[in-house]
């Protein structure tokens, strides 16, 4: 790793949330970051200009995906994630481990990696340590994952054992990684489980990771169970290093998490939602087919500065979805984008004016006590 | 109709080829002037940004769609289609006739109208001329069209009566008009008869129309029955006002188009064609699916200056076609459109240069001797 190209600066805490910039060889990642995700090296329906005109500073790309389809290499050819889906700005990938234990009945694992079938074709691959790394070194992203073991969150000799499988995997990530304009990110794990969650902290911080993920969370657990564990990990991460928790993305869990010191976060919630009709505010959900918006004229959120409230109805929304028409999901998902995007810049400001528990405070109220805001679920699958 | 609001100016005329500019409420239109299809008050795929940023002057959307849903009433409701579909610049509705004749199975007609079955929910519904005026009104384009019955191209006995059906019903919907902020174009049928074409194109001539479509082309008839029927219809129709070629819309049928008089066209063929993965070049079409573009660096085109082709390769927009992403319909789609608004702009360039007869030969030229170019077919549809 090349401490000159990745570096991250602390600017101000405030509790333990921490506003910072981290510095990528694409360019400044001012912290608190949410990443919407392009799966396929596209975030879905949405162009890259209309991404930056939201504000996005940073996207997540799939490895596994990616290397079934177009495959590493090609992407490689064609001059890395970058060149070839045209997002010039920070992009991190994934370690490809979340799909293939998602996979179920299609992988088998051993402690040396994990044999699977492409959910495309049934062909049978192989995903390792060094093998996850190679394929994330022809991506190219700025920041890339080690290859970890996602255990269901109850199960506690599962969970250590991934743990320590995950750990294992760590050390033989770092060996395998070559590229110098890279940053290999350790992920910690341990389930719903403090001993083992402060275990993993300990270690991964023992193998100087330029940035930690805390992996495992947003899978099933409870909300409290969830912040228990980001309080564990991030007393032991260090301070001078960016943490990531992955997959996380509703409102009140990025408001929780950043709480709790962490500086990243991606989530498909913004787009998913986008594409099943359901709009993101502060407030909660709103279901843009209910008929109570057939001639309704306002925006979806009167006080957001998207280009779908600039411009356009519940209304034309609602008729956009009763139609099948695919600019709905364009422009729901730009609101929601903007939504995330807009509450973490919100949320960076309240920490530098060491403000964030009272801004933090205020949004949940607001949030919880509306009732357009819908039971939480888990937000990744495959 | 108020002549203050519309009025066409005849800026150069190039052998039979017209440069003009359209004076509408919504804007001044450059004419000749190529309009994409917003079916259902959305050009599909693409945003009204989007639209302006490639130079999309006028834009057409369906009044049968649009009758069923969201309904005329609902658009009107909202402050009429400029609003509801947040297209600023000019629209132009069709009458419904066109679809409803396409229905078939599903409609019957008599002098007075047409009694049809909705494909959405096969609930029955009747258009009269009036009937498509008063939804025209309620839908509010600048240009709205006299409803016609657009006939098989080769039956005679048909066409006949199918033509004088239409010149009763444009005399109907001149008098079923009656707001002054749009113009009501007349429709010349009359088929593949020379005969007829005259006949048609005469009577409506007499009505004194603020513009003139020509319409049953693009149906089924040869390229030069097309090309005989416009030179038939605009040796009558007045030099003072524009000339609409309906649903026509491949690069040839334009130029050849623009060099037999035509001022405005439509087509659902960019997007269309977009969305199953074919690009449209001046030199014929690409099939981007095609193996051969896996690895391909190049854009689609490396002299078009379009969003797409300014930054995306032909194995990424392969790649998002494989993994059925709907960037690939709005990527192409910015593509298509450009293209032939791009092409336009050329040609009214050569006219104002006194040069389009070479431009359009040296075009031809270049158009049939690419192998890439597919063979023409009707591009119109329900």
């Amino acid at each position: 790793m090349n401490k000159l190209l990745f570096s991250f600066d602390l600017i101000a805490k405030d509790g333990q949330a921490r506003a910072g910039v981290f510095h990528t060889p694409h360019g400044d990642l001012p912290t608190p970051v949410f990443a919407p995700v392009g799966t396929q090296a596209t975030v879905k329906a949405v162009t890259p200009a209309q991404l930056e005109e939201i504000g996005v500073a940073l996207v997540l790309a799939n490895t596994y995906h990616l290397y079934l389809r177009p495959g590493a290499d090609v992407v490689a050819e064609l001059g890395g994630l970058h060149s070839f889906m045209q997002w010039p700005h920070p992009i991190l990938t994934d370690s490809g481990g979340f799909q293939v234990f998602s996979l179920e009945q299609m992988r088998k694992i051993d402690e040396d990696g994990v044999t699977f079938k492409s959910h495309i074709d049934g062909s049978v691959h192989r995903f390792t340590p060094e093998k996850s790394i190679e394929i994330q070194q022809n991506l190219g992203a700025d920041i890339i994952m080690a290859f970890d073991e996602c255990a269901p969150p109850y199960d506690r000799t599962y969970s250590e054992h991934a743990m320590q499988r995950t750990h294992q995997w760590a050390e033989r990530c770092l060996q395998a990684k070559i590229r110098q304009d890279q940053a290999l990110f350790g992920i910690v794990q341990g389930g719903v489980f403090p001993d083992l969650r402060q275990k993993s902290a300990e270690f991964l911080t023992s193998l100087d990771f330029p940035g930690y993920a805390i992996g495992g969370l947003s899978v099933g657990e409870t909300k409290a169970e969830m912040h228990a564990m980001l309080e564990i990990v991030n007393a032991i991460l260090p301070q001078n290093k960016p943490r990531y928790l992955m997959g996380v993305g509703t409102p009140e869990d990025l408001i929780n998490g950043i709480q709790r010191g962490v500086d990243i976060f991606d989530c498909v919630l913004p787009t998913r939602l986008a594409r099943h009709s359901a709009a993101m505010t502060v407030s909660g959900r709103l279901n843009l087919l209910n008929a109570a918006y057939a001639r309704d004229p306002q925006p979806i959120d009167p006080d957001c500065q998207c280009y779908t409230c600039r411009h356009f109805s519940r209304a034309y929304l609602r008729h956009l979805i009763s139609a099948k028409e695919m600019l709905a999901a364009t422009l729901i998902s730009i609101h929601n984008i903007f939504t995330l995007e807009e509450l973490v810049r919100q949320a960076r400001q309240a920490i530098l004016e060491q403000r964030y528990s009272a801004f933090a405070a205020n949004f949940l109220h607001q949030y919880h006590s509306s009732k357009a805001t819908t039971a939480s679920t888990p937000e990744r699958t495959l």
